[in-house]
């Protein structure tokens, strides 16, 4: 029987990797709704975010199957509650690329993001997208030193999002209160998004080696 | 060993009942600190939000103990796996009473809050504080009519959220885009606060009827 539960255990593996290639995908293209004001490209990540969570759900409940009629214990335990976790994380993800998706839609046909500051939230969106990439990677390989260089990437992160309260907190920020709201929320929600992404790598790597990942 | 099991799964139930009242305490303290820029208050949620952590850190460890020796299966393994969610909730918003402390510490010796807000949110905090302690009852007593009564509460919450962003959107706002980041992200906050609150009463009704509770 300890094959079928391997192939099991594989499997709620692949639909963690796929959950990562979803969220990714998402946060990219609710970066782009919101930069060119595109309103079809808002809509698909709403309703995509539907699908992600089905999927999620899912998967939660496959995991407490296994549980249930494998009962597994030590490693094995550990690592299907830690999967439900990290399911946990990614639904978050996709439902911070909703957010922004619908601050985009909100906006049309105007852009959300003044003309100063899309660089700066062009680069978070890129920076979110290539996290959650990453992401994936460490939950297919257990690469730890992979998993370190997620908080790396979280520190840029933390960098764009202080760039762009600055610019916002400037003199010469002229887009008015409700546009220092959106941006607000918008920085928000891509710090977020990094930190989940942070969390799933950081409890990839507490299931590799049995110990935290240091601190940043 | 029924009895031992259900004595473990009991203690289970009193420590999440334990940390709604202690995130209940921290979002009241931390609302007191941030309307009257109380800076010993404010420290005093900070460095609790520590204890709070520790207490769902240890909890987390005694759950996957449990379901690693009892090997539970059906309505046990669920209310364990449940707790293990709920947990994760309630620590959440332990961050987010410590999030709304930082911002009260960060703007001493001023109020972060100008006054013609400053009603509205002593009220979001008074509804947040009183949904985590209605939450406890739920754990506690199962009673899914209370659980319901959360997402009503969720909805007191939600217009005051609206009433805060319209003052801040109106023309009369002359307190700058800084303090309107501020204000957009403490709204953020209670907002979240609530949200998990509601997640807690929703995961309870599930578990003890099967079914979700409708949504809203």
């Amino acid at each position: 029987m300890r094959s079928i539960f391997q192939e099991e255990l594989d499997a709620v593996s692949q639909t963690l990797v796929d959950l990562t290639k979803m969220v990714s995908d998402s946060i990219n293209k609710a970066t782009t709704s919101l930069i060119d004001a595109n309103i079809t490209l808002a809509e698909e990540v709403i309703s995509f975010d539907e699908k992600i969570d089905q999927i999620q759900h899912d998967l939660d409940a496959r995991i407490i199957d296994i549980v249930a009629r494998q009962q597994p214990v030590a490693t094995d335990l550990r690592a299907l509650l830690t999967a439900l976790r990290m399911s946990a994380d990614l639904e978050r993800m996709g439902d911070l690329a909703h957010h922004v998706a619908k601050v985009a839609r909100l906006r049309h046909p105007d852009s959300a993001v003044p003309l100063e500051l899309q660089t700066t939230l062009q680069r978070m969106g890129h920076v979110a997208e290539n996290m959650a990439r990453k992401v994936g990677t460490v939950i297919e390989s257990r690469d730890t030193a992979l998993a370190l260089e997620v908080e790396t990437d979280d520190d840029e992160m933390d960098k764009l999002h202080r760039d762009l309260i600055s610019i916002l907190v400037s003199s010469e920020w002229k887009a008015g209160v409700a546009s220092a709201i959106d941006i607000t929320l918008l920085g928000r929600y891509y710090e977020r998004f990094a930190d989940h992404a942070v969390s799933v790598a950081r409890r990839v790597y507490y299931l590799v080696t049995g110990e935290f990942a240091p601190q940043k």
